[in-house]
């Protein structure tokens, strides 16, 4: 554990009478270190912007939001955070919080960043107190183990949300979800099936979504860092379009970044930013889930309207790209 | 024919010198009729209204756009219509024109509108001249008949465009499309085959958009009208949903419609109406092509955050109504 954690006005952003108190604190004091790369850090960190704090964001990995997004999009949120005024220090570990009572300043790789208060957010581990006194098995992140029917590996025990792992529809391995979507139909699975019912789990793929100041995001599947730690060869196509034909003066761009299995070119993640992209991720989410490929995607028949949306999509867009190099290079 | 089709001043949206035509004629002359009850007619009736004309929209069938809306939708659409000062006239066959040089008067199922000019938008039919002289055989709607491959029964002779029929997914039976994105579709498919290549269409599912003043529409595979001709029993749910959560005050809505097949629950329709809807009309087209039903919808993981998207979109909560109401029957 980091020395000085337990100094005043260090707390995590878990309960609604965490951010009562965030919102206390910032009208007085200013200055804040949030400590973290991912959702609840970023979003964090843009509420105490937007009430007039100024904010550092430290972690440990190279790139904002990295278990999510790949650089292409990545570096766009990096510069949106920095933009509005967020300082972005990456590749950082905390190595020491400095105060009398309260914390004055952070210590992160030698660097000193003073600070009126610390969020840390640094992510959740799954709560399995309960599962360890009943001996019930856990997986390898720590999660509990569970069937498709939500039945953890104890007759008549049934597990949901976040202290729960289940497999993931491309990597086939079982992780922590911890997304408040999964959690409802993992409830609902087992509420079912502890009620007399029978019912199963959908295979689930990855979605989620979420707005940064005004960039709407999303992503799909996996990344390109899970699918080198899975050894998925990958080949992926970046653009950006707009979500009108040109001449539509309120034509507003997307930007899509699709990640294929090199083996058999389906589709396995996918990343969006700007407009309708948690849309587009729901429709890559499906297209992940019916294992579509390269050409099925650049063939899709999406809608066209002047007014409404273009002929090509962001997807189909990135899709047709790809199979045009494919086609020049063979 | 109708009698007075020829006089000046009824003509057709076609071609650029029409809208052209359109465009000055408006200036001068208020009053125009405008025939038929599908999208050239609804989109024109708009442009003419913007540019400060006074439209009566005449047409046969019982309600506007019903080749692709059933009534849930329908009905809110001619509402849009009227709120805008459109005259919608249904159920009614024109009889005759009236004027002496120009056209001065409609007479439709006894009614008679006075009206400076009138355009006509009664549909397309396939233009097939020079595929009868070559004895190239056309399909029962009279579009000619062509393969996977975009090839005529003719050798060596493809055909793609308003002029074919091709097959329908969910009904299996040959029809014109007759839209810009099939129609690019087809020629991508047919000029690779005559150049020595090999790829076929991929199955299609009707999927259009359209915006009606400030509402934006989509429709998807075949509406109740469609069932009933071919004799599908099916399932209908309409919902109303918000594209946010509760307390967000931008949220938008969103009406949704979806038509399943009662015999095995496949989704076989959908219609939208507000927020998004052409991109959720691309997600219900693949999920059509996709032959999900009610139970693979109603737990299909759509992405959550409460500043993008709401916990439940139409689609999963128009499948999960259904799900619950043949739950509380059974």
């Amino acid at each position: 554990t980091v020395k000085g954690i337990n100094l005043e006005n260090i707390f995590e952003m878990r309960k609604i009478d965490d951010a009562l108190k965030l919102m206390d604190l910032v009208k007085r004091r200013k200055r804040a270190v949030v400590v973290g790369g991912g959702l609840v850090s970023v979003e964090t960190a843009e509420a105490i912007t937007k009430k007039g704090g100024k904010v550092t964001i430290i972690f440990e990995e190279d790139e904002i939001l990295s278990l999510i997004f790949d650089d292409y999009i990545g570096r766009m949120i990096r510069n949106k955070l920095e933009e509005n005024g967020i300082e972005v220090v990456s590749s950082s570990k905390i190595e020491q919080f400095y105060g009398i009572n309260r914390v004055e300043a952070v210590k992160a790789d030698g660097a000193i960043f003073p600070c009126d208060f610390v969020i840390l957010a640094t992510g959740v581990k799954p709560n399995t107190e309960l599962a360890r006194e009943a001996r019930i098995r856990l997986g390898k992140h720590d999660g509990i183990i569970v069937n498709k029917r939500m039945k953890t590996e104890a007759d008549n025990i049934y597990a949901a949300g976040d202290c729960v792992e289940i497999n993931d529809f491309i990597t086939n391995q079982s992780i922590p979800f911890q997304l408040a979507t999964t959690a409802y139909r993992e409830g609902e699975v087992a509420g079912e099936n502890v009620s007399g019912g029978n019912r199963s789990i959908q295979d689930m793929v990855s979605n989620v979504c979420v707005k940064i100041f005004d960039i709407e995001l999303a992503s799909v599947g996996i990344t390109c860092r899970d699918a080198v730690k899975n050894r998925i060869d990958v080949l992926q196509s970046n653009v950006e379009t707009e979500d009108k034909i040109r001449y539509f003066p309120t034509k507003k761009k997307l930007w899509t970044s699709l990640l294929f299995n090199k083996k058999d070119n389906r589709l396995i993640g996918a990343q969006f930013a700007g407009e309708k992209a948690a849309v587009w991720g729901d429709f890559a989410a499906l297209a992940v889930l019916k294992m579509m490929d390269i050409d099925e995607l650049a063939d899709f028949n999406t809608s066209y309207s002047p007014a409404v949306e273009n002929f090509w999509t962001g997807i189909t867009t990135a899709a047709r790209r790809l199979r045009s190099s494919r086609e020049n290079i063979s």
